[in-house]
């Protein structure tokens, strides 16, 4: 038609994206898709199967799950019909399928999928509106913590694999142990969830602060706080496990009991895993949300501090983990006055990723009951998928990585004069395609050499096919690696009969492949990490 | 805790998903991912990157883009900021992403994600207001048909590697010699949308039907209606090009001679491309959305016709589309009375999909210049997934193929007796891990044989690693292809060293892939398409 709509044309348009939305193109998305299919790999090895759920659901599966965070759901306008929000993570999505599904007992399953929260946007520490989790969870019944523990080796192998080996810790708890600590010191039984709350905080907040809150706005007696105090700034390993059952007044509350022992049959499978070494039992770590009835957990690397405390959070996590010292005070004093706007507290209640944790999980045996009366125990995880990008991006800049290329194309082909070739560049291209040859040529009749050049040259692509006046009479062209240095033997391609396109073409591309490879974001942070990586 | 919430604990839930959306797991997962990994694979084929965009876009990108049809986006509540839309489709996007990124002169991108659509869900033929698209496109200033031709190469490349070869027809005409062809047949240029929609609807409506609609709905003049039917009923190849180029009142108009210019050019490249076969020139198809501008092309297979047309859909098809006889009246007469609830006829202005076709699109050089006044002509086509999902899994019972495995898990780790041998399962998972071998075990301390088993056969889990307290003792275990026949000489297991473990299974798994493969849908649809394909 080629005019313009009336409402269309000169139209002067908010050009952007939502508040707190992105879009993904370029070198980033090549990096995130990297990091997906990482994860994805590991998430298979351990026999996962995948499933996906509407990103709306009815507004009514979605209230009273996530607390006082509720307010940040997003809400689809009333337009006849069902009332709808976005999924606000993909935890709750996965019980109310369970719920639907009865006859499914058991089910290892993996989700990548966004999520939505009308949350104060900082995209620089990767706090988006619309954000991708990556979840895995194990639902079923089973005998206590082999599914917890094997939750820990699949997130060390992803982290491994990611290239962080030794710069990543994973902070564990136990909601168990920590309600029976909240009992024994006093905590009335209806404060226990909003000081347990309180206590999350420690990881941003310094104990004044996070004991003014218990004390002044949750009413508890100071004393009560104090007693808390000392539990709660405690970590270590096996040595913290030891002297939590030689407490006589934690041992005799049966609920303490029950979580201590399931952390020291966790500890023994760790080891089994080889995951034992990157794990810090850390008493602060309570988790904002109410639904965790266990084991519970979360990923921090020395990005994920606060920029005041990092220098901290380095010093501690060259330690490493296993056995520090118990401080007597807590560690995080020298953080930075509390922001005015709130930035860094609104996410407290974050089911998977805390301001700053990198992935986040834990057991909760009770959340399918909550919509059907089956109960379905489940334990799973939540990787931040993009502030584990915006580490991974800040970490290949500072170390110089080469970019990665945008396209896998292997060939291009390319005119040298003439009437332009396109017949037979179009049928060149045809034939490569055919035999699975990722191969481009340049959409112009007659176009000119620089741009086919540049063309190829801005796509990485390695090999790339000429084709002069000389060769085609003799029915040939020539094959030419792309970059190689001046007086290279084969600095000006080599000569081959368009008969034997396909095979000459297929043995140089995976010739070229084995030998020194497509460039790999995970090879090349994996190496980066060797180089770095204290201590290795 | 271990309580529930206030809120949560016996309250009755609506357990459902919003109408028309679902929830995608078990089989139908794994064929969707295998379909979108055929999908992708051929997009990176011809060199194409992807980009993400949001889910959601500022309300005003989209209004003034989808004109009757604007009434079936989804709006998000207006909770304060912003308003926004849930996207209709990813051209839309696209373009928007183009008009912003001005750097941008060219790319060849694909972008795999939902859409929203508040229309009559119709779950049987795959009709959906939550469905995937996968779109691919092409923006450049390119010359005349090149694109256009890679395009219509990639959907062939699709639908033969997706195993339909001879089994779908690719419809195109071009909107330069549908407006020319109204022009000559007397409609107002005013008028020229609205009947090119009309035209549209031949797919699913008798010509007398569509006739009506142009007469005593729009107000066309009864002489020029039929005019145009004489035209819109015609189909062919380059035997309806050239009666078409020899019509001397059709080729006086300039509009009309550039489209079939452009024809004659494609048909060429289209030769060339081995896809000229594959398509028929079909001046019925009009395509409903307003912003195309040149070439238009859409999908069919046999599944996409009306069940009353079916017949002669098929009739028509079986003489493949080169060079049928144009039909002295529309072909479509048989049709079923229009339905009362119009649920035949209200995507008829479907941007991707009509009803019926499994992909679709075509030229749109002007909508980038909507938003920001730079031209970037474009041009695209979008598959319909679950339209294909839906014929793909119909056609995999039908022809009683097997199921696909669920995972992916190489080797199951069983305990037969003794103490249930968990720690050294344990031990031997890790070690597979570690060198990435996808390896399960059961998640109990002392398992029952037969639950192991029965797990291990219900995944497909082709090998198995027998630990018995034998074997153990002597440093042994057995290693079992599962499924052997009775007799078979390894039927018990051969028994391995616990020390070469690792380089046992890796020769027996990677050995197994080679001779005779994993359970490929994709093989497999292949294969049964070369028995059942007429005339192959």
């Amino acid at each position: 038609m080629g005019k313009k709509d009336k409402d269309g044309g000169a139209k002067s348009y908010n050009l952007k994206v939502p508040k707190g939305t992105k879009d993904w193109d370029g070198e980033a998305m090549v990096i995130r898709e990297k990091i997906f299919s990482t994860i994805t790999q590991v998430f298979k090895r351990h026999g996962a199967v995948t499933i996906d759920t509407p990103v709306f659901e009815l507004k009514e599966i979605l209230s009273g799950k996530y607390g006082e965070d509720s307010k940040l759901i997003y809400d689809l306008a009333d337009q006849g019909g069902e009332l709808c929000s976005l999924r606000y993570d993909l935890t709750v999505p996965f019980a109310r399928w369970l719920a639907m599904n009865s006859s499914i007992q058991n089910i290892k399953r993996y989700h990548i999928a966004k999520v939505y929260r009308r949350d104060q946007p900082a995209m620089t520490k990767g706090r988006m509106r619309e954000f991708y989790q990556c979840d895995f969870d194990i639902a079923g019944q089973y005998d206590a913590m082999i599914p917890d523990a094997e939750i820990l080796r699949i997130t060390s192998e992803i982290f491994d694999e990611l290239g962080w080996k030794g710069k990543y810790t994973i902070k564990i708890n136990h909601r168990k142990i920590l309600d029976g600590i909240f009992t024994v010191c006093g905590v009335p039984k209806d404060k226990i969830r909003t000081i347990s709350s309180a206590v999350d905080k420690l990881d941003k907040s310094p104990w004044t602060e996070v004991r003014r809150e218990m004390t002044e706005d949750k009413g508890l007696d100071p004393e009560v706080a104090d007693k808390i105090g000392e539990y709660v700034v405690r970590k270590g390993g096996r040595d913290l496990l030891e002297s939590l059952q030689a407490d006589a007044t934690l041992s005799a509350n049966e609920t303490a009991k029950q979580g201590l022992a399931d952390m020291e049959l966790l500890f023994n499978y760790l080891d089994i895993f080889s995951v034992y070494d990157r794990v810090s039992f850390d008493m602060s770590l309570a988790r904002g949300l109410d639904y965790y009835t266990g084991v519970i957990y979360e990923v921090v690397t020395e990005a994920s501090a606060p920029p005041a405390a990092q220098q901290l959070a380095s010093a501690s996590s060259s330690t490493t983990t296993t056995t520090p010292a118990a401080p007597s005070k807590p560690e995080r004093k020298s953080k930075a006055p509390k922001q005015a706007n709130g930035d860094d507290d609104d996410r407290s209640n974050d089911p998977s990723i805390g301001v700053g944790s990198i992935a986040a999980g834990g057991r909760y045996d009770d959340l399918v009951g909550m919509f059907s009366g089956r109960t379905v125990p489940c334990v799973g995880i939540s990787f931040g998928v993009e502030r584990i990008f915006s580490i991974t991006r800040a970490r290949l800049e500072a170390e110089g990585q080469a970019k990665p290329r945008l396209t896998d194309t292997d060939v291009y082909i390319m005119a040298m004069g003439g009437n332009g070739y396109l017949t037979e560049r179009m049928e060149i291209a045809k034939r490569l395609w055919s035999v699975g040859v990722k191969a481009e040529f340049f959409w112009k009749v007659k176009p000119r050499f620089d741009k086919q050049f540049a063309a190829a040259e801005k796509g990485g692509v390695p090999w790339s096919i000429l084709l002069g006046e000389e060769e085609l009479k003799e029915g040939k062209c020539r094959i030419k690696e792309l970059g190689l240095e001046e007086g290279h033997p084969e600095k000006n391609g080599v000569l081959i009969t368009l008969a034997d396109l396909e095979s000459e073409v297929l043995s140089r591309i995976s010739g070229a492949k084995q030998a020194d490879g497509v460039v790999d974001i995970t090879k090349a942070m994996g190496n980066a990490d060797m180089k770095a990586a204290p201590g290795s």
